[in-house]
This record gives structure tokens, sequence and C-alpha cells, in this order.
């Protein structure tokens, strides 16, 4: 039986580190809101609800009446389940916290175009995201790129743990693609910086499931309702 | 030989969570940013910046030249070391889902004294920190909380898990402490709707290392330097 991923269906958002990662490792998966619709997952969360071990938030993944959510949780479950993690101990708590790190970042960069009001309009909050874009791109994003080159730069290899691909090799890719659509000009400054960042990247996207992944249409493109959101006056050099 | 705690000396701030389940087991450790003080902390952190593979940011835990940073990651490493979680799969990974919603509540939290400029003062951002504050107050911590009562209620006792106590258990005691300091007047309405989370914090602050814990100097108060705040004009009914 394949997994039921749940995530919003007409955006990449935090549900695309999970979307990559079961398409790199070629497991079998339904991405269920986009099959059977929104209101469906509205419903499926309000019975898991039900036992009081329900999701806060999707993306969530279901399997056999049990779900796991929380992005940096689903991974660590998959990583164990299929070994898209690593197996030593020090190793496997290294890449949690490396994508706990990026699980920050992804929330930072939410912040930045909904600052003061989560749940309004980005229109409603123009000037206070001007300001908290001006911010991270100035000052946090080169230090979270910093760490992410850094950890790109000790594995043996493109890869962040020994010779093969792990669930945070996919997370940094797109992360990478998310900052690239998100801040354009920003990037192409930064990523002067980040060599072993880009090859790791690359080293990704050249896998067999990720290319033939990002060639399908289940692969959405980014977009203004995501997480990483490309306005043109948030960005800069 | 004790763990080694690293995290900043005058806040209860994320490491707050850590510092609890240390002392509720009553596991031997050192503070050490409140031994050695700010300074030394900022060298350890340089010097494990070195192998690629240090902490982003503190709180982080280290014993024998291995550092574990991200508090749900940390938690995660100790529940297992140290038997402060829960041992069958479905339980583990739930507990991990549910320490990952409040690390989401702490960043909102954070989020709401510092929405445009997190490098900066509250005072430089205090009219985007008044409509930050308004929408937290009324649309996500009531979700927050009725997602945790529900959490609280579904155990067979007054754990989370099972008959005894978790990381979960004392996190979810640590967000209740942090809320009521930062919005008195808010939370007091949205108790009346939390009993078995109050069952939950009342528990919690019973065991007897946590009651010594906060009886000593190793307990810091909370203050407006930390992630929970007080600012009168950011609470309301």
């Amino acid at each position: 039986m394949p997994y039921e991923l749940w995530y919003w269906p007409t955006i990449q958002g935090r549900g695309e580190f999970v979307r990559l990662a079961l398409e790199a490792a070629g497991i079998e998966y339904e991405d269920c809101a986009r099959t059977r619709g929104a209101d469906a997952m509205m419903a499926d969360m309000a019975a898991r609800a039900g036992n009081g071990r329900g999701p806060f938030a999707p993306p969530y993944l279901a399997l056999d009446g049990h779900a796991v959510a929380q992005v940096a949780n689903i991974l660590q479950f998959l990583g164990q389940q299929h070994d898209l993690g690593p197996s030593n101990l020090a190793d496997r708590y290294w890449l949690a916290q490396l994508q706990l790190t990026i699980a920050d970042v992804v929330a930072e960069v939410h912040n930045v175009h909904h600052p003061v009001a989560m749940m309004d309009y980005y229109d409603d909050q123009k000037p206070e995201a001007a300001r908290a874009a001006a911010q991270f791109r100035d000052e946090r994003l080169p230090k979270f790129l910093t760490h992410f080159e850094a950890a790109a730069r000790q594995g043996p290899a493109e890869w962040l743990v020994d010779h093969r691909w792990t669930y945070g090799d996919t997370s940094l890719f797109q992360l990478v693609e998310g900052l690239r659509y998100m801040f354009p000009r920003r990037m192409k400054t930064l990523e002067a910086d980040c060599p072993a960042l880009l090859r790791l990247h690359a080293a990704v996207g050249g896998l067999p499931g990720v290319r033939a992944y990002l060639k399908s249409d289940r692969r959405l493109p980014f977009n203004t309702d995501g997480i990483f959101r490309h306005y043109p006056e948030l960005d800069g050099e």
C-alpha cells in the first residue's frame, strides 16, 4: 500500500521537502489533496484530531491509520524506515539538527512576506515585509548559507554524510531552489561563496528519481501562494 | 562526566526546555555559559564550527566532544539515552511531532515581539508588534491551546504517554509557564477551556526534580530579554 501524503495541493511549501525525499527514493505515495481535493484533507485532519494525536497542520504522512506530521519528523521516519538517513548515532542526530535548521530558515522566509499577520494577505503588510526582507537578506541569509556551505563542505564527497544521499541532501536542494526563486538577485551574489552547496545541489538534481520528478507534472511550479514567494520588491543585491 | 549544556546565561529561552528535562530526570549537567560566561560559549561555538557540523545557535548539549543542537533534537537524544521518551515507535514519533509543534509556538511567540527585525530591539518595532500580538492572541494561541489540550486529554493518566512523564510533559509545562508570564490576561480567559493541560502542568510542577529546580537559583526568572516577554501592551483579554 502506498503512503498517503497530505499537503496543500497547489503549492510546494513545506510538503515539498517530503515529496522530494519520496521521489528521490522511488517510494510509492499518493499526494492525496491533489487527487482528492483540499476539502478531503480538511475532513481527514478533523477525523484524525478525534483521538487527540492528530497533526496540527499539514504536511503529514499516513499509513495504516497511523500519521506522522512535522517535516523534520516525517523525514526522520522515512530515513529510518527506508534507509534515507545515516545509521550511526552521531550522524543521525547531526542530520536531524541540520534539517531543523532548514526548518528555521523556512519559518523565517515565511515571516519575510507575513511579518505581522500570518493569517492575512501580503498586500496588507507590504511596508513591514520590506523591512523584514532587508534584514533577512542582509543578516540572516548570509549567516544561514555560511552554515550550510560548511555542512556541505565537510562530507567526503558531494553528499552530507558518507558517499550516498540522505534526506538532508534533498532538503538542501529544495532550500536552494526556493531561495533562488524568492531572491534571485541576492542569491546570485551569495552563491559565489557556496561552491560545496552548489555541488550538492547539482548532485541531487542529477539523481534519477529527482530528475524524473522535476520534469513531471507532479512538481508544482513555485508561486506566490507558497512559502518561498517571489516579490521583486523584496529582493536586492 | 556531566553533560555540558550551552545556552545564554541570563534567560530561560529555548534552553529552558532542555534544563527542565535534565532537572526533572536528575541528570547531571553543567550550565556552562552560566559558570564560564557567554564569551566562553561564543568561543566554544566557533571551535565546533570548524568541522562543519557545529550548532547554528544555542542551546546545545555536549559530551565527549560530540554536540547535539536544536531543542527537539536534544530532547529526543535525552529521551533515547535516558529513557525520558516512550519506547514504542508510534508514541516516539508522535511525541517528537508534539515537541516540534511546541517549537512552532515558541517561534511565533518570538515573532510577536520581533516581527520585522529579529536582530533589532522591541522598541524599534512596537506598532508592528502590537499588530502581530493581536493576531497571535486572537487566532493562533486558541488554536494551539486547543491542540495541546486534546493531546493532554488523550493520555490514560495526567501524562501524555502512559503512566509516566516524558520530555513532552516538561515542555508543555514550560510552554504554559511562558505563556502565563507573557499573556497573563489572555491566558486567564483561555485556560478555562484547558483542564487537562492544567492538570498536566500541575503534575510536572509536582515532580520532585522540578520542584527542587524551581526553588533553586538555577531557575532564572522570566524577563524581557528572553523568548517569552511580558509587555503589558501586547496582552489583552
